[in-house]
């Protein structure tokens, strides 16, 4: 006999078994049913792209990053690292006015697995999934709301209840910058100040003052701004009262004040949107409403839900401006958190009920009885074979079945079903009609 | 300013915008469900692989097609071109008797894009989407009706009417192979007889001798005997009563009547079920019961849901037994058919109804009112700009909202809404609490 393979996935790469796996797909469905209930549609776009798109021209610290390499054809290609990359190339080739076009605004959201060939470290996977939404092509302030409020639906419809989102406008900060005349500093300066939760507000003041060499006054102003505490509308009213003669900081407090009266007049919970003018995020890439999001009860995992509004998606592939504004939800952090907080059940199999299965002549009857079960919107799965009853528990215990129904030829001739509730390890002889109701009442 | 990278996909790739994507998923859910309903439970694997995993020791044909290259640890590393291959890997690493092992019988699901470098000539693509579900780890014929089943309910939940699951039994072939005397030669054999459809009966049979050097007579039988036309209850008596004394032909024989059995006891429509020994499926893998599945309006496009049983999943990396049977659904195949029947409609939005925008001072109502048809299950937008209805109305018909929701300030003050049939282009104004019902009754 020949050599066998030693089965092996790749050094940061990772087999989703059923109980990792039946999470993750409630995860994404229930992200799908949420961004569709705002009007999002689903694209898909392919994991191969010439490198050119993914890299743009210049080819930067992503370069390492990314799985690269010559096709049949000798292209130069790659695997998308992000979903934002290939967004914005297919929204060049076809949102625009003219007939056959998709008309803006357009909302979409996008799942996937990208890839990067990151150092695996800090538990850091080379393989992992994002799943994003945007509205492009318009920059009301509308959009920017909704955001927070899909943010919001999907972390309850998820099951949570305590979470908060927390918002900036990047307006608010840039005024600040103008005011204090040092806004052709901002990408430093706003790299520097995300750091504020992780290295504190001195070390931040220090590294402004090295990096940018403003005035040390001036970066105490920023940290101080960023640092302020209260209610939502204490600190905007702080903030208007001390830079709102600027009117990029104006806007930008105006904005924060809808978003704040939609919520309120939509009779949310206001303690789950949460101004917090230290959240700025490193990229320069946002320019208006800036979104994080934590779980009250796992803040050291950091933002499940990030993102923020920009003045253009698409520039490298088209001269057409295509604003925006959306969010990504980290699925990979997300379940490693929900899974720390014992919050994904450790059942691995998608069918609660399990048909034991005492003989081959009944076969057709367990068939029968589980279409049944089937219609009326219950999983059931019948044992194939014909073990041992105890073999049979076993197999139910491991696999996580709420119910199991057992019928010999006795039962079957008089059409009654032991119904076996298997965590309670109780049990009730039931007729067949009454089968969908009782399992109901254990299923839940 | 800098030249712009222009916006493309790779040759034989393509994007998915809204209008295709909104029925993949719904494929792709509907596939979900019916599994599920029969306890198999998701999984999924890493796109990159190992070429040794991928390819086993050899590297044949495969070699050309797939994409390989080497990983930034200098690893010979390949996308995977099916989910079959991975499953196996799978299944030889963590599906076993003992204790923290994913116990047998093990039903999997799993859905995903795999890649292979084809011509596209003939319209195929690079990327495409495989959707499987197999039970491994049994040789009961259970299992083997259960797939019938599950394709059956498949088609079923998926609107169509007219289908056919055409199957065999590859021991009702080997039986005769074997009463011939070539059962030696059953490989060749087969893949001739798999040409049937396509190039007729004389044509096989000429091919089968002069590829085998069998007797021209025994090529005849065993073209005659996959040619046998009749009811299923026919097909099967008649091969009893000519080969029927062979065991295998018997076991065969016995496997697919238990499987009639069981279709008749369900109350389901025997049409739909066809025995068909010219289904023989030209890979030597398969071992007993064998499916292809037709759409009896489109039968050109060839089988769009096919599988089979096998002896031994995962004989390269295990020396674990992994009996199975299972079955494909043709996903990108079933979507082209889809759009030819016209069975996918063409709107572009997931939600129906469109919310127009009369003033930036009503957003906070129209969001209001919106949130209160998302907790009723209606999927509802927002157009998020103060614009002129008629750009409104023109984005509503391109996207292909059904129901316009229509309130300036005053019938907001009275808390009256009208209600716009965009197709029907009929109107009707109601209160707000009567605006769920009402859309109801318009979406369906």
């Amino acid at each position: 006999m020949s050599r066998l393979i030693e089965p092996r996935t790749l050094k940061g790469f990772r087999d989703y078994p059923p109980n990792l796996m039946i999470p993750r797909e409630r995860l994404l469905e229930t992200a799908r049913r949420v961004y569709r209930s705002y009007g999002f549609a689903p694209i898909d776009t392919p994991a191969i792209e010439y490198t050119e798109i993914l890299l743009g021209k210049g080819g930067d610290e992503s370069d390492r990053l990314i799985y690269r390499f010559r096709d049949h054809g000798d292209r130069d290609v790659a695997l998308r690292f992000d979903l934002t990359v290939p967004f914005a190339r297919f929204a060049a080739q076809y949102v625009g006015p003219n007939p056959g076009q998709i008309p803006t605004p357009f909302k979409r959201y996008a799942m996937g697995p990208v890839w990067r060939g990151e150092n695996t470290a800090h538990g850091r996977y080379r393989e992992f999934w994002q799943c994003d939404f945007d509205t492009i092509g318009t920059t009301a302030n509308s959009s920017d709301i909704e955001v927070a409020l899909v943010i919001h639906d999907l972390f309850a419809a998820l099951g949570f209840d305590r979470y908060q989102i927390r918002m900036n406008n990047r307006l608010v900060l840039n005024g600040l910058l103008e005011v204090l005349g040092v806004l052709d500093k901002s990408v430093p300066l706003l790299r520097s100040l995300d750091k504020l939760l992780k290295i504190g507000p001195e070390k931040v003041v220090e590294e402004m003052v090295k990096e940018t060499s403003i005035d040390s006054a001036n970066a105490q102003r920023i940290v101080d701004l960023a640092n302020i505490q209260g209610t939502n509308d204490e600190v905007l009213s702080f903030v208007e009262s001390t830079y709102g003669g600027n009117p990029q900081t104006a806007q930008g407090i105006a904005n924060l004040r809808e978003l704040l009266n939609v919520v309120r007049t939509s009779g949310l919970n206001e303690d789950r949107f949460k101004i917090d003018l230290s959240i700025c995020r490193g990229l320069d890439y946002y320019t208006g409403t800036i979104y994080e999001t934590f779980l009250t009860d796992k803040p050291d995992i950091g933002s499940v839900c990030s993102g923020g509004r920009y003045d253009n998606l698409a520039a490298l592939y088209t001269k057409q401006q295509l604003p925006g504004v959306g969010a990504s939800l980290g699925v990979d952090r997300l379940l490693a958190a929900m899974e720390e907080m014992k919050l994904l059940g450790s059942s691995s199999t998608p069918a609660p009920v399990l048909v034991f299965n005492f003989s081959k002549d009944l076969l057709a009857t367990y068939q029968k009885i589980a279409r049944h079960l089937r219609v009326a919107g219950i999983g059931v799965e019948v044992y194939p074979e014909t073990k041992k009853l105890n073999a049979q528990f076993q197999y139910a215990e491991k696999k996580g079945f709420l119910v199991g129904l057992i019928a010999g030829s006795d039962e079957v001739a008089q059409a009654v079903w032991k119904v076996k509730n298997l965590n309670a390890r109780t049990e009730v002889s039931i007729s067949e009609l009454q089968l969908a109701e009782t399992i109901r009442s254990i299923i839940g």
